[in-house]
């Protein structure tokens, strides 16, 4: 079984800017982990409607699964779904569903369903709605496109509203080491362990922590038996380098 | 003046996996911006060769300025160099400045100068290097990329070490106010300021504190002068909602 490829793409100019630090991309790449689903490319672009629309457009064709983030609230910046309609050449209109559900939400507030509320119900044409536990404003689905808020919270609701709708790949387990060493004392040993079993993905990410150099060397595979069996020699390899 | 505009291209599968979270984005985005210059873009790529090959290749063209980040240590999983030498198509080598730097520092301590550590010398033909105070293993410049380490401190003496020589760009002001409203009541009032200062970059950041709704308003610009004036305008635009 082929596991489903997927990527990210971070709609905002506030973490292109500095002044947000993006708190999304690791949620998302666990949660996709946990289904199988492997995240192989993020990208974060500005709110301008041409890089948003290359973006999709690129990986749309590239991959199984493209999820935004970002854009979709009441403000003039908020140019997602507009930019989602135009990449796949639809119309952008109001969708019938989310108009129904934000007209009786602001009717049961002292808020008046004003254009800028009614904003959030405009879509690409026949996308069909994420609804999620947190908030009344929905993201929206347009083939394998899955737009969602940008708000930490709100993203997680939607994620959590889809998941179960995303086809699986394989389980990835994966299994690490922290080793205060220097890298390059285990490197040549390490690749002949990768060399050895090729089908495990291996890294080494140094760290340096009270003052001293260290690396988490890791393995991910969906083969669980191989990755044992990988993960002891890694155990003895290291043996030989612990003083 | 025109801003120099610029990209970055984080290298790694630990981040893709969600097994590490970027701590590198933010810094870099903020130190562009104090130089005025602008990122554009950031990709988020695997360790695989025709992908960061791609990425290179795609935004070097695209943009005055790359910036890489990883993928440049001991272990069989940095392939970052030789794969710049490929995207540049020039040959990979042993670059003798950073050879003899790495050779007179082991020589200088009870580690052999293997074959893991003087991986760390070869780069692509004619690269420039990018010496740095937190460590001897240097990063590089080939034309308008510029490859630095993943480890967060070490990428940080990098950019220290090359800020200097980067074209500066027009001192971009920020101003930005947090108020709890929610973004919907504001939001038109908020467009016609933006429509009435076209120069100024300005966004709304939706955010939710201790159960209550509200909303970051930026703006930014080179224009200061200007800046000053749309932010007092945005002033009087907000007491109109607050009770």
């Amino acid at each position: 079984m082929n596991s489903p490829l997927a990527s990210l793409i971070i709609i905002g100019n506030e973490v292109l800017s500095g002044k947000t630090e993006d708190k999304n991309i690791q949620f998302l790449a666990l949660g996709l982990s946990d289904l199988g689903i492997i995240l192989k490319e993020v990208r974060i672009v500005p709110d301008i409607k041409s890089d948003i629309i290359i973006a999709v457009n690129e990986l749309r064709k590239k991959y199984d699964y493209v999820f935004t983030t970002g854009g979709i609230g009441p403000t003039h910046d908020d140019i997602t779904s507009e930019s989602i309609a135009e990449a796949f050449n639809v119309k952008y209109v109001l969708n019938d569903e989310a108009n129904k559900i934000l007209e009786e939400y602001y009717n049961g507030t002292d808020r008046e369903y004003n254009n800028s509320r009614k904003k959030m119900a405009f879509m690409p044409e026949n996308a069909s709605l994420i609804h999620n536990k947190e908030t009344f404003a929905p993201g929206f689905i347009v083939e394998n496109v899955y737009v969602m808020a940008g708000i930490p919270y709100v993203m997680h609701a939607m994620f959590d509203a889809i998941k179960d709708s995303l086809r699986r790949g394989n389980t990835i387990h994966s299994k690490s080491i922290d080793v205060y060493l220097p890298e390059s004392s285990f490197a040549e040993e390490f690749a002949k362990l990768q060399n050895e079993y090729p089908e495990i993905e291996m890294g080494s990410y140094p760290f340096r922590r009270r003052e001293k150099w260290g690396a988490t060397l890791s393995m991910r595979s969906s083969n669980l038996e191989q990755l044992d069996l990988a993960f002891e020699k890694l155990h003895e390899m290291l043996s030989m380098f612990q003083s």
